[in-house]
C-alpha cells in the first residue's frame, strides 16, 4: 500500500517544517526514494532545455535567482532603433516584486544593463545582450528547499528529468526568469509600433472570484495609464479595489489566488499567421502557456463561446468608410482561419494561485 | 461613413442569396473594393505556409478539397514497427464526414495508401508518405464561394494575405486537411502506445450547452469502446443522448453548436517537456490550437482553477506503494514546471460553432 | 587478431561473388557478426531522419527505389506562378539514368505527376506535392545486396544507426532520392528567375583527371545551350571529348570515376545570408555536402586561394557606370562577410567515384 | 564607362590613403553613392542574423568589439558536469592574438566569467552565459573604418543588406565573434570526452604553398601536445619550420598568406548524421564554412579524391579482432551514406588570406 510522505508536501516556510527532525533520506533527495536519474558517462545524454524562441525576432533567456546575472539576447532586432537602458529599465521595475503587497514581498532592485548590440544609442543589428546582475544570490531564503519538493512547483520534475534540484530559488522556474521575457518583450513592443502603431496592452481580468464584466473595457480605447493607475493593473478602479481585496484576504491567511488576464493587440497588420500548424492563434498559445503557472488559453469568443450557435457566434463581413473589409463583432478575436484579419487580437490567459504559499493546505 | 456590403456576408447555402443579382464587382473579389495582394515580379515573395509540425517525429500534411489527392509525409517514425494502410483506415473513417446526422452530411470515401516507407508490412524508418485520393474534385458544390467571403471562414484572410480565393471547398483551411493529421496521428499514438504503454483518449465533454459533469467521467479506467458507443463521442450515454438533442435543436434550424472536447494520456512518460519556452503544455496548446475551429485550451484545473486559492490548489505528494512520487490530487494536469510528472496529462480544447451553416444569422 | 571477411568487401555485381558459396551468417547481416540495434519497446527511439531542407522554400523529399512512387513536398511556393508537370518533366528526363552511356545504365521511366498545391494550371500556395511511380520495384537487381556490406555505400551505416539492410537498391541512400531534389530545384529555379532574373547553371569542369581549364569559361555568358550540347555536360567541346575518354576507359574495366561540378549563379541578389552562423556560403555549403557521393565544396578562390597572399587575393572595389559597387575581380565568388555581393556566386562540388562498380578492387 | 573609386580600395593601415583628401561623400557612404538601404517605419524589418546554431547542444554567441562584453550562451548542457572558468580560460588562451608574430598584434586580454548554468562548481543543465569584456572598446584603431569598404572584408555587403557600417572592428565580423565559438567548442570537446571518449584535434597542415604531407602526421596518435609544440600549432617541427618562414617572409612585407586547418574526430560514435540532408558531412561543411575566411571544406579523400577510381576509392570492409566492423582505409573520412561509421573523422578547411594587410596590392 502506498505510504504517505508528509515531509515531502511541507510547505516552504513553515514553521513546523519536518525539515528538521526527518533524516534527509526520507525528505526527498535520496536515490533510495525517488527514481532520480543519475548522470554517468554511460548515459550522458545532451539535451537542450527550450530557453530560445522566436525564428525572426528570437530570444534567448539565460539566469537563475543563484548565479551572476539573469536576462537574454535578442537576435533579429533591426538596425537603428533608438534603443537606451532606461526604455526597458521602465518595464523591468513594473515586472519587480515588492513594489506593492499584491506581489512577492522579495526585494529585488533589478537593474539593467545592455552589453552589445547597441552603438551610439541606436541598435547595429546585431544579438542584443541584457543582463540583470543577482545582487543577492546567496539563496539563504531558500536552504531548505534543498530538503523537499514543494507541492506544485517543478521541483520534483526538474529532479526526475535532470537529477537536479531545484536550487536557489526555482532555477530556471522561478518568476525571476520572467525578466528576460520582459526586456525582450519590450524592445519587441517598441519594433511593432514603429512598424505599424501596433499597441499590445495587458491587464487583469479576474483575481480569485472577482471577474471583471468584458463590457466595462472598450477595448478600442483603453489605454495603458488607465491600467498602470492602482496596484493590481485593472483598468477599471471599482474592480480593482474588489480584486486588491480578494487577493488581501487570502494574503492575510498565508494564501493565494489564481488570476485571468486580458492582452488585446491594436492595429495589428493583417495576414500574420499561417495556415495550418502555424496558425496564430497556436503560436500565441504556445507562448503564452509557456509563461510561469499559465494554465489556460483562449481568443476571442473562447470557451463561452462554445455555448454559442453558428448564426449567433460568426462576424459579419462590411466595407468600412475607407473601403477596406471589416467585420461587424469581433466574436473571432481578430484571427480567422489562423491568419489575423485587422481586427483587435484579444484574448484571456489563466494563471493557476501561486503554489507557493505561507500555510498549510487544510 | 461606412457601406454596407450585404452580399459578402451572405451564408453559403442561402437560397434567398445576392450573388446572382450583385454584379461580381461589389461581392468581394475586385481589386476596387478589396486590398488584395498582387503577385509580380516586383513583389513576388516566397513564405512557407507552415505545413510541417514536429522535429523528432515530423508530419507534413499536404493537399486540399479540390486537387488529386491530400494526406501527410511522417518523418521520423522508427524502423521495424509493424504498419498497414487498415490499421491507419481504421482512423480515417471515425474522422470520414457523413457517418451520421451529427456531422457534415458531406459524402467523402476516404481510402488511404502508403507510397513509400513501409516494406513487407514494417517501417523502414524513411518518410512515409500516405494519400488519400479525392475522389471527387470538382468544387462544384463550392462555386458560389468564389463570390462572397463567407463569415468567419478563412476566405477573406487567405485572400489579404495570399491574394488567392480559398476555393474548393477551402483550400488548406477545409476540414479535410485533418486527414494528413488522423494518418499521422494514428502512427504516433501506435509508437507511443508500444514505446511507454502511453494511451490517448478523446471525447466530447460539451456540445453547446450540454456539459458533461467531470465526476461521470474515471479518467482512469474510461475505455475508447465507452467513447465510440454513441455517435457524438460521449462516454456517458445519459449526456451522450442530451447532447445529440441539441445538436439535433440547431440542425434542424440549419444552424450549428460550439463544442468541448477532452483529452487525456494515460502512461505519459515523466520528463517530457523542458523548462522555459518549450514547456510540454505550450508544445500541447501550439499543436492543439492548430487544429480548425480550435478557440481554447486548458489543463489541469484549467480557467476553473483560478477561483482556488494556492491551498486549495496544490497537489500534495506521496510515496505510492511501488516507492514512485505521486501527487494526490492531479490539478497540474500531470504537467508542473512544464515537465510531465507522470501523472494523467488532462486538457480540454474549445471549438467554436462551425460558421458553415444552412441560415441567415437572426 | 583481425579476420579478414572477404564476402563482406565483395563488389555488388561480380560473377565470382562469394554470396552462393558463404553461409548467410557470415556474410554480414548475422547478429552474432554485427553490432546491429534490436529495436525492441525497451529501446524504441524515434529519431527524424532529415528529409526537410529549407525554412522559406521549404522541401521535405521521399521514397526509395521499392516503394510505390518516389517525390517531394514543395512548401512555401508563392501563389499565382504558372507550373505545369510538363515543366518539371524536362528536368527529371535531364536526372534520368539511362540517357547516355555516361551514367548509370539503369532504366527509369520518370513521369511525375502533381497532386496538391496547383490549381487551373497556377501555384495556390499551398503544398506541392509531386510523385513518380516506381514502375519497377521488385528490387530484383538487388537481391544480392541483402547478403553483404557494399563497400564505401551506406548499408553498412544504415545497418548500425537503423537495424535496416538498405533494401531494395539502396533505400533513401539511392540516387534515385535526388528524384524530389530536381523535381522542387526546378521550382527554385523559376521563382529565382520571375522574382531577380537569377540564373543557376551547373556544369562538369573535371572528370577523373580531366580538368577543365577556368579560363575556357566565361561564367557571365555560359549558356545552358553550351552544357547541354554533349551527354557529359561540360560547355567545352574539346574538353567535353577528353572526359568522355576518360570515363569511357575506366567504364570499359567496370570502374568508375571521381569528378567535380562547377555551379554558377548570375543576377543573385545582393544581402542574401547572414553574419555568423547562417552566412551564405555555410548554407551553400550544408546543401551540396548533401547531395550523394559529395566529398569536398569550395567557393571564390577555394583550396587553390589559399596559396595566394592577402595582397593578391583580395577584390578592389570600384563604381560601375550604373553607380553601383563592383569588384574588379571575384576571388570572393560573389561571398564577402557571409553576403552575397552582387557579383556571380561560384563554387565547386567534389564527387568521390561512384562506388558501384562491377570489377573486384586491384 | 565605369569610374574607378580608389580610396575605396585603400587598405585600412596604409599612410598614404587617400581618407583625408577625399571628402566623405565620395569615400562610401555617402547615399548618393552606395545602394545603402535606408531603415524607415515604411520598410522596417526584422531579419535574424543567424547567431544560434545547434539543436540539442545550442550556442547563441552575442558581442562586436566596440561594446561592453563578447560572449555565447551554451544551451543543452547536460547537468552535474564539472565546469570553471579556468577550463575556458585555457582554449581562449589559445585563440587570443598577439601570442606570437604569426597572428595579429592586437592586444587583447581576454578574461572570461560564467554568469549562469552553473553552480558550485558543476553544470546545473540550464543556460550557461560566458562573457569577456571588452576592455578597449574605444575603437580609436579602426576609425578610418568608418570613412570607406575595405576590400574583401564585410564592410561593403553589411551595408548593403543592413545599412550600417562595420564600426568598431568589423562588428560581428570581427575574428573576435570567435570568442563564443571557442569557449562554447571548449565545453563540447569536454561533453564528447566524457560520453565517448571523443577527441577532436586541429593542426595547420598548409600555409601558403607549405604542404604538409599527410604521411607525416599520424591521425591515431598524434596528440595536442605535438600540435601545441610550436607557434603555428603544425605536428612537424620540420614543416613548422617552414611554414613559420613562409609567413613571416609575408608578414615583412606587409601581407597575409592562406592556409588550411585538418581536423580529426577520433572515437566519434558511429550512427552521427542522418540520411538526405541532415548527412553528418553536410552539418560539418555548414558549420565550418561559418568559420570567418573559410573558403573551402572537404572531407576523406576529398578533391584529390576526384581523380581516383571507384575501385581505388572504394575502403574494403573487414572484422577487427573485437568483431567490429571496420574499414582497411579510410577514403570515406570516417562518413558513408551520410552518416559515421567509427573510424577517424577527417576533414580540411581552406582559409582565405586574412584580408587586412598593411599594403597596397600590387
Amino acid at each position: 500500500m502506498a505510504s504517505s510522505l508528509p515531509c515531502v508536501v511541507a510547505p516552504l516556510s513553515s514553521s513546523s517544517s519536518c525539515f528538521g527532525s526527518l533524516p534527509r533520506e526520507l525528505c526527498g533527495s535520496s536515490p533510495s526514494l525517488l527514481p532520480t536519474r543519475a548522470w554517468t558517462s554511460q548515459n550522458l545524454q545532451v539535451r537542450a532545455t527550450g530557453n530560445t524562441f522566436g525564428n525572426f525576432f528570437r530570444v534567448t533567456t539565460f539566469g537563475e535567482s543563484h548565479g551572476g546575472s539573469i536576462g537574454c539576447i535578442v537576435d533579429g532586432c533591426p538596425p537603428r532603433i533608438p534603443l537606451s537602458e532606461a526604455d526597458i529599465q521602465a518595464d523591468l521595475d513594473r515586472r519587480r516584486p515588492g513594489q506593492s503587497r499584491m506581489t512577492s514581498t522579495r526585494k529585488e532592485t533589478d537593474t539593467c544593463k545592455i552589453y552589445s548590440g547597441v552603438y551610439e544609442g541606436v541598435t547595429t543589428g546585431t544579438p542584443i545582450l541584457i543582463s540583470v546582475p543577482n545582487t543577492d544570490h546567496r539563496g539563504s531564503d531558500y536552504n531548505q528547499v534543498s530538503l523537499a519538493y514543494r507541492p506544485s512547483h517543478a521541483d520534483a520534475t526538474y529532479d526526475m528529468k535532470y537529477g537536479v534540484r531545484a536550487i536557489g530559488g526555482g532555477g530556471r522556474s522561478s518568476a525571476r526568469e520572467t525578466i528576460g521575457r520582459v526586456a525582450s518583450g519590450d524592445i519587441a513592443k517598441k519594433l511593432l509600433k514603429e512598424f505599424s502603431r501596433t499597441e499590445v496592452l495587458a491587464y487583469v481580468s479576474q483575481a480569485h472570484e472577482v471577474v471583471l464584466p468584458e463590457h466595462l473595457v472598450d477595448q478600442e480605447s483603453v489605454t495603458h495609464e488607465q491600467i498602470e493607475s492602482n496596484i493590481v493593473r485593472c483598468p477599471d478602479a471599482g474592480y480593482a479595489d474588489k480584486m486588491i481585496a480578494a487577493i488581501d484576504a487570502a494574503r492575510v491567511t498565508g494564501d493565494s489566488v489564481g488570476s485571468v488576464v486580458s492582452c488585446i493587440v491594436r492595429n495589428a497588420p493583417r495576414g500574420l499567421g499561417s495556415p495550418v500548424f502555424d496558425k496564430l492563434e497556436a503560436s500565441l498559445a504556445g507562448a503564452l502557456l509557456s509563461v510561469p503557472a499559465a494554465i489556460g488559453f483562449e481568443f476571442g469568443s473562447g470557451f463561452t463561446g462554445t455555448r454559442l450557435t453558428g448564426s449567433q457566434h460568426n462576424d459579419e463581413f462590411y466595407l468600412d468608410g475607407h473601403g477596406r473589409i471589416r467585420t461587424r463583432t469581433n466574436r473571432s478575436g481578430g484571427i480567422q482561419g489562423g491568419i489575423s484579419n485587422g481586427e483587435i487580437i484579444n484574448m484571456r490567459v489563466a494563471f493557476k494561485p501561486t503554489p507557493t504559499i505561507g500555510r498549510f493546505r487544510s
